[in-house]
């Protein structure tokens, strides 16, 4: 089925949902999700609206323009997807190959919609899984001296493969100011604990040294400030005194995969919008 | 603030949404919260809306009226509900007291909106919570012979106190078709495991039997079928082989307490649409 | 059954377990629970034995001493405490009432086992539910002014009632370094967040300001630093954008009440043992 | 560091522990774990001990030899393993290659400890996975008519390869009551629903029409009784009306991957007592 998405955000005021409504109805379109969302204390409207094209009125590549006025009328920030598009994906990796596997396995299951174009690490070692599943693999060295060059590397193969979207899958390097503004909402982190409890370096170190009963993993679109982007998904597990160190690190990683892959599900399939440091997920 | 809500459900196609907005705006009001839910299998289309009336140009008592052509022409089931109105409630309970007391705290905090009426319970010993709570008890003893009279009693003490909803706060007497036909998608139980694990009597003593590593509980509507109406809410928890029954016992009515409470707050605020033997929740 | 409980840590070395089970045996006693840890790190041997002494040729009042001997061998740091003995138990609270009536609820049923000997609490709000438990309820304001002298009032009470275990059911005061040495390892706290993210004030306005997918409690030994001391338990609930300021805390609550009663029932059952800033929970 | 584990269960009775914590440390071995479960109802005594070997005075091949006379006085089952041991796995296959891709790189990054030796399967579909990891692929279709050749074939490859523990990752087929037998407590499944809620086939299909809240994994040992064995772990993951039949199938995944896996490194330390129909674990 072929759908179009529309993800929008506006001042919260009367009549905003028949307008929408109308636009689709009216031009012969069926909505399939209708989702809304009013932030009372700002008063904002968030909403995703999936409908059926099939027998749309307007051509796809009309669409945008046919909604414009709506949009304006309402001052809207608004933002147009197509179902069947698929998007244009690359994975940042460095040795732990944990996440990358479990992306790699869903991307080519069909679970995640989109296209792996390229994997990117500063190490060379996970290339044989990039190889198995028949991904070219870039190996970037990065020091505190190359970092500006590196990125520029980095940019310039993210532009030549039209990339949409970066997932950073254990990714252990911080990304410039400069590279994260030309990506914004769209680098997906995994972050192994429930932030903002421990950001930054040696999260399991910390919480088995501060001994928690509960270890998780978060998963946010990368800002400039270290692990304070919009959160999009957490979770959790129990940990105890017979958890080692290192059952800290196994178990965390199982955590770390899931959420990863739900973030990169829900970003894949126009559900997140961001606003201010917030997500709204329409899972 | 004075809302309308209207649950609806009716065969899917286009323009609904456009028309249930319009209805709204059309007449002044401002939509807070619209949720709707496809069933593609079955081409259902599924709403729950509320709308601030404040400003709303139809009377309350006008509105379901007005909206009626609208409804029929889109075949629609619905009801209409106003969100100030507070639901006249009665809890059945037998001897065990968690869920009675857990729901008594919220009822009295606000938490649950409504107004418990009436308790009723085959035996007398939870009198003295129900005094606590200012809450008339009424002990109508039920056994095989009297249990036509019994339900006749509860039946006519229900109506003159204008009962919305029936809560089963873990009331261990299985109700008569007649009683639940009166009461229909009104009457909540608590079951206390992970049905459709474990239905019917002493799924602990099954589950600790079984060797299950996680317990549960289950809150459902009351249909003729033992233990098979429509689920509204299930949590679990873990459970080893360290725990003894009695554990499991204990473990378990926490997770009763709140599955009961999540099931009857959402039931109280016009959240749940049943249909065929299934629920849609617009949590 | 009667049992004796014996809480040990001492330096790990070969022949713990044969000495201590040798002990028991030798006397005619039989183990029930036998729960040992080490950590490898610190190499630091740590058990938890209950037996039961029906048979044992030892009366209580003289195992102790019987046992110090093989207990200096070892260098151990040990307590013995007996399964039937009921603590005697103060709750501190302030305005809120549902971790107070949880925790009630559970000492009536049995579930907790142990006396609440007293209330204590710095505003008169909650007295009714005190006096409905049959509890005396003193109401102790405090200032920054009279804080001192409030607090000798408290620790006076408690003298007089001899209070083993104080728990902190949502009381928003911070007790003076003095207070909580006194008290060492024997104050159990509810913190409404997953400890250590939001430790401090508002941690429910915080989480929801921050975007979490998911908030928690915290139940803790008190120390002189807030929110710092070593965790009992944790446990968390799913959030969503659609959760309001008001739902967080609501939900909160339910995870709250769960968290303090486990962490209240693993200490009356001498299941935990505190060694740096840690726990061990044998449960 | 080589350590033994010693396995135990035993009708209950006194000086248990300090018999096996003295044959230990008599023989100058550090204990490192010592787990210990009493049935109260049935009165049955299980431990499991852990120790190091390094200094122990009887050489490895000597030690069940050495404990069998404590064995035989207490009249214990026991079984004797090493920590250094990696055991020979099989895993079969069917046509899903989720668990079986998850198992494989968990033995490879040395989460799960053993070799698998091979791979079986009725399909040829998951070929190049086992080709990727280097593990010899067998397939073997199995029909109604052929299906005790096949088995025959089967069991002819796992006594060649010496294989201790086979591993049903998602293998659709029922094995005959006797290759069962041949492997008593030693072939692992996972089963797509929180048993004993759905046994049999397709579970998440029953589970959608049922409506459930929760859905749920199973892993246990296979017994000549389909889905009935002794559970080792279970887990689960929560739906909604938001969820399709699809949804269903892939949530459970992500719970069938980790329940199986925690399942299998339980095992495979030895972790895991069977008695009845149940299981002591370890963890």
């Amino acid at each position: 089925m072929s759908t179009a998405v529309l993800l929008i955000s506006c001042p919260d005021r009367k009549g905003i949902v028949k307008e929408i409504a109308s636009f689709i109805a009216d031009n012969n379109g069926n909505i399939i999700h209708f989702d809304q969302h009013i932030d009372p204390q700002k008063g904002i409207f968030f909403a995703r609206v999936e409908w059926d094209i099939k027998s749309f009125r307007i051509p796809r590549e009309k669409i945008e323009e046919a909604f414009r006025p709506t949009a304006e009328r309402f001052s809207m920030s608004y933002s147009l997807h197509f179902g069947d598009y698929r998007q244009r994906v690359a994975i940042f990796v460095s040795k732990q190959d944990h996440c990358f596997y479990d992306l790699m396995q869903r991307f080519r299951s069909g679970e995640l919609k989109g296209e792996v174009k390229l994997v990117v690490s500063n190490h060379p070692d996970l290339k044989p899984i990039a190889d198995f599943f028949g991904v070219p693999y870039y190996h970037i060295p990065k020091t505190k001296e190359n970092k500006r060059e590196a990125e520029e590397k980095e940019l310039a193969l993210l532009e030549e493969h039209g990339i949409d979207t970066i997932i950073l899958a254990r990714y252990m390097q911080i990304l410039s100011k400069d590279f994260v503004n030309r990506f914004r909402n769209r680098i997906i982190n995994i972050h192994h604990s429930f932030l903002p409890a421990f950001p930054g370096a040696k999260p399991y170190h910390r919480a088995y040294e501060r001994g928690v009963k509960i270890i998780g993993a978060t998963s946010h679109y990368v800002t400039e400030i270290l692990d304070e982007g919009p959160i999009i998904e957490q979770d959790i597990i129990r940990v105890s005194h017979r958890d080692s160190l290192e059952d800290f690190i196994r178990k965390g990683k199982d955590i770390e995969r899931i959420v990863l892959a739900r973030a990169v599900k829900w970003h894949l399939e126009y559900k997140v919008l961001v606003y201010g440091n917030r997500t709204v997920v329409f899972d």
